[in-house]
């Protein structure tokens, strides 16, 4: 239904975008813009932390009024979180610089912020990147503006999906940041997709929504929930197509699958970079009696800490997954519980523990480590992404702020 | 109300134990036996964790029957987790032989284990075991007990309690064992209390409910609750007093006072040997809605990764602990709340951060940290105790089955 191609948050008709450096960071670019050449319907989600940052609480008053959205401007390297009434202006004068710099409404702007938080925005600095980002922004930058909004990341993450809406074929970009304070809450750290599909507002907010809880919903670095969390959707409509306004409208279902398919390889993404990530774990539960209880104990396996320093010693330590699944709060019964780690099979029902550990330890000093826990208790099932937990994530977090 | 005295599990009338070394582990003691020289009335609490360890079922079903309890029997090094019909036989079994070696009915013996997860045990040595330590308890044994139901632990945790009951001194003594896997939940690690106090087995049972709400419940080490946590506390009455009935009997608050005491102490110690843990944290939420909030509240800065790395760097990170209040699903005004790390207050309403880095380090250099976060919302207040997180914590749980 969908093709990856080159590309990302610009690979859609009608985006340009930048990212520049202009010293939030010491040395790494920490501004980007992104542009679309007509207003764009939008739809974003927000994190659920009682304490959101400036820029969120500026978007969600922007995005009430449901006006169209042309720019996002983007700054990594500080949070604008727990700021006050100060931050609050900043994020509001970040707007304004924007909307003056590119030539739009005020109204047509989104911002967010990312990085540490508690500190002011150095704002002289933030508006000059703005106005630099403004004569920058091309066809090519969407590199540039992956590269920028990055923090703790290690590489930038971007991707583009082309799908065929009734024959008319359309592109969706998107770009996100990790890679620490991961665990996404009814949003994500920074996502932004671009997409030239004319679909209706309401129709964006709901395909955002589901594919948000099948993807950065789905993974866990270390089960903190940040300040700053979104993930918005621009589409301008330039691809041509009738606009999709119908759910039962089977391009909408062609959509839906390639947002989806785009911010599932996003988060996954985000997963392989966690902060100290050596290996990259997928954990699949089947046999649950529902989605949901599914969605719970590949959750509390994904969280846990002894799980993840056991895959990190690359120990199959099927214990610590099964009291891990105990502590879901899910009903299931272990003496029934199946366990396979990549291709061995640890754990079968009634507590049959038969594997050679040389098998298990060779599956376990892959790069990529794949759980599969089945309940046998229904037909509920889920996928969900996390890493391992190694002594570089506690020395990357003792010292972040110096 | 109450005076700390030395010594443990055998300080009150009429108990004797030993520790000895059977070979589970491999050097070091790993099973233990506690006596009481006449019946006992006995209360328990046991892990929430749906995967049940084999000893947790047994002693399940020996207190359902409301009989009184001779003997606590208990190994370290092996769980007895995760090892179905074979490892509830090897509960059983354990049972049975200590009652026949210490001459008592089987239905007055409890069993707990703790160690690895998914193996079994090896009776023969166990069984070996238990007939030694039958031969060896005396009085003076309380302190080899504590050692012989250590695990990660790097020191034993033992502590003995006198009260006042009405003219009639009684004594409290007990043990805990930690240090991985620690967020209890209605339950703990293994914690044994015992006592020569006659408290009637429903105020037994109420006392001991209260007293671990606010002290195993209220620490953590890594979020992770184990499969075998229990705490038992046996009351033989040979203090002398006449037995206490009524909650509102002046005496029942002075023993319900200095159980909280003795819990409070024993779960501060597992939080002081954390695995990996340099630094003991103590969490206080006030002026929260509710006792509840600020339970919620603090647990969730106490679970918070990002918030224990910070500690362990000495980095006077408020955000982060303002974040995970933000994670705590509680109704408070951020803009409202006021942060203190030791002495030195980091965060004032609204949003006010004017501080001394170098005295917030300073602060944060002290083996021992207090964490004070006042929210300006109400009455409700909690302490809540945790450490920092290491990446001594990730070696130790990297390869602990190795």
């Amino acid at each position: 239904m969908w093709n990856e191609c080159e590309g990302g948050v610009t690979a859609p008709r009608g985006f340009t975008a930048a990212g520049v450096h202009c010293g939030v960071k010491r040395n790494k670019k920490d501004l980007a813009l992104v542009v679309s050449s007509v207003p764009s319907h939008a739809a974003a989600m927000f994190t659920r932390n009682s304490v959101p940052a400036a820029p969120i609480l500026v978007d969600r008053q922007q995005l009430r009024t449901g006006s169209a959205v042309r720019v996002l401007v983007v700054n990594s390297g500080n949070a604008n979180a727990c700021t006050g009434e100060r931050g609050l202006n900043d994020a509001w004068t970040m707007v304004r610089e924007t909307a003056r710099a590119v030539g739009v409404p005020e109204r047509e702007v989104l911002v967010s912020s990312t990085g540490v938080i508690g500190q002011y925005l150095p704002m002289e600095k933030v508006t000059a990147g703005i106005a630099a980002a403004a004569l920058a922004v091309s066809p090519a930058g969407g590199t540039d503006a992956a590269d920028a909004i990055m923090t703790t990341d290690t590489f930038r993450k971007e991707l583009a999906v082309r799908v065929d809406l009734g024959g008319v074929t359309a592109t969706l970009g998107g770009m996100a940041k990790g890679s620490g304070m991961i665990a996404p809450n009814m949003a994500t750290m920074l996502g932004f997709v671009t997409t030239d599909a004319a679909v209706h507002p309401a129709l964006l907010q709901r395909a955002l929504r589901d594919a948000v809880d099948r993807s950065f919903h789905r993974i866990t670095v270390d089960g903190d929930t940040s300040t700053n969390d979104m993930v918005a959707i621009l589409a301008n409509g330039m691809a041509g197509n009738t606009p999709v306004e119908a759910a039962d409208d089977p391009r909408y279902a062609a959509f839906a699958g390639a947002l989806e398919h785009l911010l599932v390889r996003l988060a996954k993404m985000v997963v392989v970079d966690g902060e100290g990530a050596t290996k990259f774990v997928e954990i699949e539960v089947r046999g649950a009696a529902s989605e949901d209880d599914a969605v719970r104990a590949a959750r509390a396996v994904a969280n846990s800490s002894l799980v993840k320093t056991a895959i990190h010693g690359e120990d199959a330590n099927w214990g610590r997954i099964l009291a891990a699944v105990g502590n879901a709060g899910i009903p299931f019964d272990p003496a029934q519980t199946a366990i396979s780690i990549g291709t061995v099979p640890v754990l079968r029902p009634p507590y049959v523990i038969d594997f050679s550990e040389e098998e298990a330890k060779q599956v376990l000093s892959q790069k990529e480590v794949r759980i599969l826990v089945d309940l046998h208790a229904g037909e509920g099932s889920a996928l969900f992404w996390t890493c391992d937990l190694s002594k570089e994530y506690v020395a990357i977090n003792a010292n972040y702020r110096s």
